[in-house]
């Protein structure tokens, strides 16, 4: 069985076939998000605060930490700062640290600087995953030693030097080329977690089965974890979360094992909780009679993330309450 | 290519691997349903007749019609109304007239009494659908005579004289057994649909992925198409449609040809959609963008049947509209 391990300081996430599908919370990332970027241009934390706590109460197992912020004030008075080598190094474990002390999942390092990843990994407590490497050769040259010395698992997104190829059999040979290289630095199949690269079905009518293909052969010819965008599938379209919450469980019914996804969305939440009973990893359906419940206090008028951080704190008290009992 | 061609008096409706779902509305069913029991008792078929207009109007393909009735006022008069077998070849036919005066799909006669099965073919138009044979041996020799006869597409259910086994290899084993001895009659495999059963998730654990695998062998082994009814494997669960609209994505996806299901519940005919134009089988996604516009009417307060009706009359009056602008 293909396990991919990853760990906060006390918790462990397993991603494989046998495993309830890993959600990687996508939130805590500055690309787009011009508010975040200020506030971290200022120091501020408060919203990756928030958002990590949140993702973690709505089901995230695991958080994607992005450091990708554009500083435009700074930029202005320091040139250095349109650099994102220069940024993104200092920003990076900070945010990890932050991230870290108020929430114990694991992390997931997330930048195109290898100089972020590497702090981003020394400041990571146990075992994070990194993202991403790509069949890209200077990519895999800076990306997989890094995997190697820090003996991390790492997404491999699967397009290369010639771009992202609309032909899956080109995206499939990619993922066998890194699978191989990463064999040759000593990092085995088991920590890859490779991204087949999701296509809006709006724009590509065979996007879909595109996937559901390239997750059956991921998973049967090289032996490895798979995880992707999931919402890009949507992408154009009215009424995406729709496409989404059909999206999820049909990629997890082909196998795909996580995605990193926005966890404050209750339909999609709600369709990954519904496939991971449906495929035999809820055991007694307890996961979703929990769910359930949430979602009744979500009819009633309540968020997502709210509703499911009540349910939190109640089950949290409900527990210590119980053994205080116990033991008077 | 397995194609299983059903045909109302115009309108034809292949079953296929490379079709669109097919959804068979479930709901002109007196089976627990005692107040429509009561009207077809009165010869009152208005509950029938709206039925059929609102499941074709929400997206039924085709239209399950059953005539298990159970009349309990005629039957403390007259004794023999205490035998199906009495009501329902008499029942069948008026219902399949009715329905087809008012809604041009395909139909799918649906009985237990052989009879109501014959006098329901002879009065349909087109081709119907037959529903169903098993593995007994009783219904073998009873029902594949007729299917013949009348060059009828059947519906082929996986249980047997020992009954429902648990064991998807026995459900498989005896879906082959009546294909082969449908084989036997001149009957092709591509007119037999199998309902590998569906067995509640929350009774039994692998219940999701035995369909999934049952379908894949069916399809690939077999050659056949597959339907089933979708709604039992969320049986006493809460939030049941979460659970169906993550199950049909998953079963078209490892594929599930068509369903018995309650087209009136937006939420699954929602899967469906999405399940559809993932699958490539809404081109430009034509069927997608028109239900989300009937879903925006659901959010704004109306019911699905409601709104679905009203797209359907606007489509019709706008299409007439148009070609009539166009004349003047």
């Amino acid at each position: 069985m293909v396990r991919t391990v990853v760990e906060s300081k006390t918790k462990t996430v397993v991603i494989g076939f046998d495993e309830p599908f890993c959600v990687i919370g996508e939130r805590i990332n500055p690309t787009g998000r011009k508010k975040l970027a200020a506030e971290l241009e200022l120091d501020d934390f408060s919203t990756v605060e928030r958002d990590a706590i949140e993702q973690v109460a709505c089901g995230a197992m695991v958080l994607d930490v992005n450091s990708g912020a554009v500083f435009t004030n700074k930029m202005a008075e320091d040139p250095r700062y349109a650099d994102n080598n220069f940024v993104e190094p200092t920003l990076m474990p900070e945010m990890v640290r932050r991230i870290q002390a108020i929430v114990d999942v694991p992390l997931c390092i997330d930048s195109s600087v290898p100089g972020a990843l590497e702090n981003g990994l020394e400041a990571a407590e146990g075992r994070p995953l990194l993202n991403s490497v790509t069949g890209e050769e200077e990519r895999l040259e800076l990306v997989l030693p890094l995997v190697k010395k820090y003996n991390v698992p790492v997404v491999a997104i699967s397009n290369d030097d010639t771009g992202i190829s609309e032909d899956p059999e080109v995206r499939f040979a990619v993922a066998k080329k890194i699978v191989e290289r990463a064999a040759d630095f000593g990092i085995p199949a088991h920590d890859i977690v490779v991204d087949p690269l999701v296509m809006p079905v709006g724009a590509m009518a065979s996007a879909g089965q595109q996937v559901f293909t390239l997750v059956r052969r991921l998973r049967d010819e090289l032996g490895v974890n798979t995880t992707c965008g999931a919402s890009n599938v949507s992408f154009g379209l009215p009424n995406r979360h729709g496409i989404n919450a059909a999206f999820l469980p049909m990629a997890i019914g082909a196998g795909m094992t996580s995605a990193i996804m926005n966890p404050i969305r209750a339909v999609e939440m709600e369709a990954v909780a519904a496939a991971n009973f449906l495929m035999n990893h809820d055991p007694n359906g307890g996961n979703w009679i929990r769910l359930a419940r949430v979602l009744e206090a979500v009819k009633e008028g309540a968020s997502f993330a709210e509703a499911s951080k009540a349910a939190q704190e109640a089950g949290a008290a409900g527990g210590r309450g119980g053994r205080r009992r116990r033991r008077g």
